[in-house]
């Protein structure tokens, strides 16, 4: 394929999906890139994060940011290299993350808008893991437990969505910091992975299991803490089982992103006063602002990766072009990890010397 | 009417109803009262307190605390006088607080699962008041605001069912920490009420108006704190105009107590992802156990009373017979101040001296 400055591919919503989210509603134009103005930087993109929040940006209505008008770009969370610079903060080659869109380039105004930033991680890490292990997927699990969780140890936690992406780290992190976890997941072999891999207490399949009962059964005293991305039913049924003073932490709710005009709302919310619980609704980086815990949470997870206490697993698909074919594997479960686009090759690295890294799961794979 | 030891009416849960709580599902027994065991208590109920939360006793599932048996007398916080005292921390004479039940006289084991308690009140305040200005009533609105929501001044604080009990407690301690309050009820009368005698900022009719628009151009920078004892549609209609970093403390759900079967769960509740927000759930007498803040609540509202700062009324209905009766005005929204029912004659307390009292409202009535 050809693409470059005169050829640059661009994801173009052009009518709202009414359910799911599909290629009929996008349209993959190419439009040159015109003049770098003064202030400006454009990235050449390496790395599209899919992502449920996708579904949620095509909504008519706002969401935690405001959705993509018609006519707009798909927005994604992007890594890409500094191919130009006008802007004294940013210089070619760097590698930076930020909020851009499903592109082959994207032109960053370079006035913090799109939370474009240096990426500073650990040159042992491969640029993709930053994606799991970090950014509002490893963050999110990590600020969710750490900030709006904090658990003691001992306590009962339960994740949802406990094979993906946020779900994993969940399960991982809620080990390390002491906690019982229970994770639910979709499938017999998800929750093999969720207890094998992930190392949970406990897995439960809610597709063939009561959920309720199952959770009461793996948690006799109830659940102290519990980090949900799914909403809805499950949401409900944790809700039923909850322990005095229980936190749940709300990160997203992917069983109702198709659900735009009545999501499901769990009818024994007020289970909260019986338990004197509470949910918070979050999102990981808002915790930039709290430099010291920022900082801390990424040596955390960095430490917990090298001393081989976190895996993580990575679905990299290649091609801006199937970006809509890919996303549709998250929503129906089959992706195994945190699924990327790989739209661009990596640039060149200093590479690791003197320590051998540490894998990931077997389970990585390109395709 | 005769009553006395030999002759005690209790009211006994009969059958669960499936939406209202009427009479018929209750039957008026008299029983004597056997004798009193070491460590016992007799009280003669003076008050008892009639709450949305009989709906939720009655019902199959246990709510904040186990429903009541089939057979049992239905549950009721009361005010009453012992007569007679097996234990040592009670004496013949004292004014006590209790979750006793709707009877002319109980038998507390003396062993705290009541709650019993000796009244601890300025002298000046009229004993009924301690219904409208502390114990659950009062202590829910304050502790909502100062421990759930903890409001700066300045923030948009909004109030459901703002002319009962609860409500009309928390539009006042709300103005008293700053807030511009927006109350809600359900009637134009009850709106007069809101913002003329308790002294909201705003008050919105919610079966004449549009909640969200209304809600939306009364609190246009969105609304910070809301202390919530309806749920349902009331409870949507806000979750659709939360500020960041919003704080809801649920207190009660009377909109969905005769729903035993589904209660309506707001489907927008993933709104507090957009907003940073939370909802906790709450019971104000937990917070007897920071004692401390315990007695400041006390003072604190003893002290606001005294200086015209707060204001309450009281709905009392006589006789014990008419409890189920009177409990209908609760869920009709035809009780006008803390519904109350009086049991049997008030003791003989020192008469306050030298200090004229401040009123209450005029609305204040005994029937």
């Amino acid at each position: 394929m050809v693409t470059g400055r005169d050829v640059n591919r661009r994801w173009i919503l052009r009518r709202r999906p009414n359910g799911e989210l599909r290629s009929e509603h996008l349209d993959l134009t190419t439009e040159p890139i015109g003049e770098i103005n003064s202030g400006q930087v454009l990235v050449r993109t390496v790395y599209t994060s899919l992502d449920p929040a996708h579904r949620l940006y095509a909504r008519e209505k706002d969401s935690y940011i405001p959705s993509v008008p018609l006519g707009g770009v798909m927005r994604s969370f992007n890594m890409g290299v500094v191919e130009e610079s006008q802007n004294a903060d940013f210089a070619t080659g760097d590698i930076v993350t930020g909020v851009f869109g499903w592109e082959d380039y994207s032109v960053s105004a370079g006035d913090g808008s799109d939370y474009m930033s240096v990426v500073d991680m650990d040159p042992r890490l491969p640029l993709a893991a930053r994606f799991a292990l970090f950014e509002h997927i490893g963050l999110a699990a990590y600020f969710g437990l750490v900030k709006i969780i904090d658990p003691r140890p001992g306590d009962t936690l339960v994740v949802s969505a406990a094979a993906g992406a946020v779900g994993s780290m969940a399960v991982q992190i809620g080990k390390i910091l002491g906690c019982r976890v229970i994770g639910i997941a979709g499938s017999d072999a998800k929750c093999a992975l969720v207890r094998d891999e992930f190392g949970a207490d406990v897995a439960i399949n809610y597709r063939t299991a009561d959920l309720t009962s199952a959770l009461r059964a793996a948690a006799p005293d109830g659940v102290n803490g519990f980090i949900d991305g799914v909403g809805g039913e499950i949401l409900e049924a944790v809700l039923e089982v909850l322990a005095m003073n229980a936190r749940i932490a709300m990160a997203g709710f992917i069983s109702q992103y198709e659900n735009d005009a009545q999501p499901y709302g769990p009818g024994n919310i007020y289970n909260l006063i019986n338990q004197r619980a509470r949910i918070e609704g979050y999102s990981a980086p808002d915790f930039a602002s709290d430099s010291h815990a920022w900082a801390k949470a990424h040596r955390d997870i960095t430490d917990w990766y090298f001393q081989g206490r976190i895996k993580y697993r990575l679905d990299v698909d290649q091609g801006l072009e199937n970006a809509p074919q890919s996303l549709r594997k998250l929503f129906s479960g089959k992706n195994e990890g945190k699924l990327l686009i790989q739209v661009s090759e990596e640039p060149i690295r200093q590479p690791p010397r003197g320590e051998s890294l540490p894998p990931g799961l077997s389970g990585d794979r390109s395709r």
